[in-house]
C-alpha cells in the first residue's frame, strides 16, 4: 500500500478540489490519498468556513482515504512554516507523493527550492510587506517569475521536503480555471475559488454556490447555515482587545515592532458599528499583509503566545479525522512505524496540556457553531 | 448650603427610592440631596439593569442635587468596603448627614459599630459562609438579631463613619412595604423591591412595571429595551474562562482558596446549553455566597487583577455624574476643599491610567447597549 499526500484547509471543499484528487486518481490508480488539512483556523488568519468534521466529511466522500488534521498551532503560522508542518505529517505517514495545484506544472519545484535556498537577507524594507521583498530578491534568484499564489506554496513545500532529507517525491498539478484569488463565479464553469464561493454565500447569492461545490458540501452547507466569519468572532476580540493590557498582548505569537499598541489604539478610537474590516483596514500599513494582520487577530483570540509556540514548536503530532476502509487498513501499518504522535480522541490530560491550543480553538468555534469539535469526539469512518 | 447624602445603586430607580428621597426633603426641607452611586457594574456583582447616566438622570428627576460615581473598583468589594468608599465620597463632598433605609431605624447605628468593633476573629468554617460565621459573631457581641440586609449595610456605614473620624450624622430611615431580597409584586402597593421589578422585567411581565417605578424610569425602560443582564455578558465569560491559563485567573481581585480551578473546571465540563446562572449552580459551595461567587465572575469579565485593585485603594476619587442648579452651585463651593480629585470628564490620560477599570468596564456595557459610557460624556445639566 502507497499514498498520494495532498496539504489541503478545504474553505470549503469545492469541484476544484473534486477536480484535483481525480487527477491523482488517474495517475496513481492504485494508490491512497492521504490529507493533512488545517482545523478550525486557517492559515491565513481566517475561521474556516465550515468545521473540520463538515470538511473531513467532504473529503472522504470526495475519495480520500485518511485525513488529519496539522495541529492549529502550526497553522497559525506563515505559510514556509505551514507547509513544513503539512510536509512533516505526510512524510511521518510514510506518503511517497506529494501533490499540488499549480500554476505552472512544468516547473522543477525541488530544483527551484535548491536555488531558493541561496536567497538570504532580512527584507525589512518599510515601504514594502515582508513578502513581496522576499518575492523580489527570489525572482532576481530564479530568473523566472514565481509569484503565483500556489507555485509560492509548491515551492515552500519544495523547501520543506529539502529540510527534511527530501522524503517525498513532488508532483505539481496544472491548475484548472479559477484563479487562487479570484472573486468571480463563471457561469459556465464547474470549478470557482473557495474564496468566490464564501463570498457569495455570504453575500446571499448562495443558489449560486451550488453549481462549484459537490453534494456533499452543498447538503452540508444548507444544513448548517451557521458558517463562521470573522462577523462572528468580532465581538469576542473587542472584548479581548478592551481587557487585556498592551504588555500581555505583546507576548502574543508574531506580535512585533508594537504592533500591539497599533491594535490596541485602533480599536480604541474605533466606531460603535466599526466592523472587523474596517478595524483592519485601518491598521493595515505598507509593512504588513492583511494576511500577516488577520493572523495576529487569530492568535490574539485564541490568546496564543510566543510562549506556548514554542512549546508546541518541539512537539509536533497529527489528530486523526477520519478514514475509509483502505485508510484504516493504512493506518494500521504506518502507526507501527510513524516517528510522530497520532491522536485519535483528545483525553482530559491533551486538552491541558499538548492539544490545549487546538481545544481552545474549537471551543471558541463551538461558541458560534454550537457543534462540539473535540472532546468525546471519534474519527469519522467511512466505509 | 448644608447636605443630606445617600449611598445608592438604583437598580432601577423606583418607587421606594423617590419615596425615600420625599423623606429626606421633609425632614430637611433646606438641605440638598447628594448621592453616591456605583457605576455600570454593581456591588453584588451584577451588571446595571440600565447604565449609570440613565440612572443618575433619573434620580436628578426625582430631586437629587448632585450625583457622583463611585469606582467601579470599590463597587466590586465586599459591602463594608463598598459603605467606607460610599462614605469616604460623601465625606469629600462635605455632606452633613447620611440617609439610609432601615429595617430597625430605631438602632443607635453609630452605637452598634462601637461595639460591633469588638467582634473579631478569622470566621473561616467551612461548613458556612463567611458571611454567616460573621453575623453570628455579630449578634453574640449585640445581643440583637442584625441580619437584615439593610440593618446590615447601615451598621457598615456606621463602622466606616467611625473609622473616618465621624464627619456624617447617620440617619436611618424605616423601610417602607417592599423586603430587600423580595420577588413579588404586590398589586395594591406602589413599592416593589428592585429585585422583584427585574425579575418581572426579564420574564417579559414588563407592564407589571410600570406601577412601581417613576414616569422617568418608566419612560427610559420603554425606551431602551436592552436591559443589560449577565445573560448578556456570559458569551464573553465563557471566552475569558476559555482562553486564560488557571495561573492568571489565580491573580484576578478576589481569587483565594483555589477557586480558580473551580470555575474553570466547572466551565469545561459545562453543558453547551448551560446559562449563566447554571453554571454558578455549580460552582457554589456552602463555602460561598452567590454574592461572592458573583462579585468575582465580574472580576474576572473586567479582568480587575489584584495588582489593579492595590492601585486603585490607594487612591480614592469620584466621577461627576449630574447636577441641579443648586447641585452645580454646591459643587462650586465643595470642590475648593475636597481631599479627593473628582473627575468631570474622562480624558485619554485618564482612561489609560487610574480611570482605567472604569472606562473598560464601560465598554464592555456598551458592548451590549451600543451606548457611550465614558470618553467626551459629560455631567448631566437638570436646569
Amino acid at each position: 500500500m502507497k499514498a498520494v499526500g495532498i496539504i489541503a484547509e478545504y474553505n470549503p471543499f469545492h469541484n476544484g478540489h473534486l477536480y484535483q484528487i481525480k487527477q491523482i486518481k488517474e495517475r496513481f490508480p492504485k494508490h491512497l490519498i492521504v490529507v493533512a488539512m488545517s482545523g478550525n483556523f486557517l492559515q491565513r488568519g481566517e475561521p474556516a468556513f465550515l468545521d473540520k468534521w463538515q470538511r473531513a466529511q467532504q473529503a472522504l466522500s470526495s475519495g480520500v482515504d485518511l485525513i488529519v488534521e496539522i495541529p492549529t498551532g502550526f497553522c497559525m503560522q506563515a505559510a514556509d512554516r505551514f507547509a513544513f508542518a503539512g510536509v512533516q505529517i505526510l512524510a511521518a505517514l510514510d506518503v511517497e507523493y506529494l501533490a499540488f495545484g499549480s500554476e505552472h506544472s512544468e516547473y522543477d519545484f525541488m530544483e527551484l527550492a535548491r536555488q531558493a535556498a541561496t536567497v538570504t537577507g532580512d527584507f525589512k524594507k518599510f515601504d514594502q510587506s515582508y513578502a513581496a521583498a522576499y518575492q523580489n530578491a527570489l525572482q532576481a534568484t530564479l530568473g523566472i517569475a514565481l509569484n503565483q499564489p500556489n507555485d509560492l506554496l509548491g515551492l515552500a513545500y519544495a523547501r520543506a521536503n529539502q529540510q527534511l532529507g527530501e522524503p517525498l517525491k513532488l508532483v505539481p498539478l496544472q491548475r484548472y480555471q479559477a484563479e487562487y484569488h479570484a472573486t468571480e463565479l463563471v457561469a459556465e464553469q464547474a470549478i470557482a475559488s473557495a474564496t468566490a464561493i464564501r463570498q457569495h454565500w455570504k453575500s446571499e447569492q448562495q443558489a449560486l454556490c451550488q453549481q462549484y461545490v459537490p453534494p456533499v458540501t452543498w447538503e452540508t452547507l444548507k444544513m448548517a447555515p451557521t458558517v463562521v466569519t470573522w462577523d462572528d468572532l468580532w465581538p469576542l476580540l473587542k472584548y479581548k482587545l478592551l481587557t487585556t493590557p498592551v504588555s500581555e498582548l505583546a507576548q502574543i505569537y508574531g506580535m512585533s515592532e508594537g504592533l500591539e499598541n497599533r491594535f490596541k489604539t485602533i480599536h480604541e478610537q474605533l466606531a460603535k458599528t466599526a466592523t472587523y474590516q474596517e478595524f483592519l483596514q485601518l491598521v493595515k500599513t505598507k509593512r504588513y499583509t492583511y494576511t500577516h494582520l488577520t493572523r495576529l487577530t487569530t492568535a490574539m483570540l485564541l490568546n496564543f503566545t510566543q510562549q506556548e509556540a514554542a512549546i508546541l514548536q518541539r512537539q509536533p503530532y497529527m489528530r486523526l479525522l477520519g478514514f475509509s476502509q483502505k485508510g484504516q487498513k493504512y493506518l494500521g501499518k504506518v502507526k507501527k512505524t510513524t516517528p510522530l504522535p497520532i491522536y485519535t480522541k483528545v483525553g482530559q490530560a491533551d486538552k491541558e496540556g499538548l492539544l490545549n491550543l487546538d481545544y481552545r480553538s474549537g471551543k471558541i468555534y463551538e461558541m458560534i457553531t454550537g457543534n462540539a469539535q473535540d472532546l468525546k469526539k471519534s474519527p469519522l469512518r467511512y466505509l
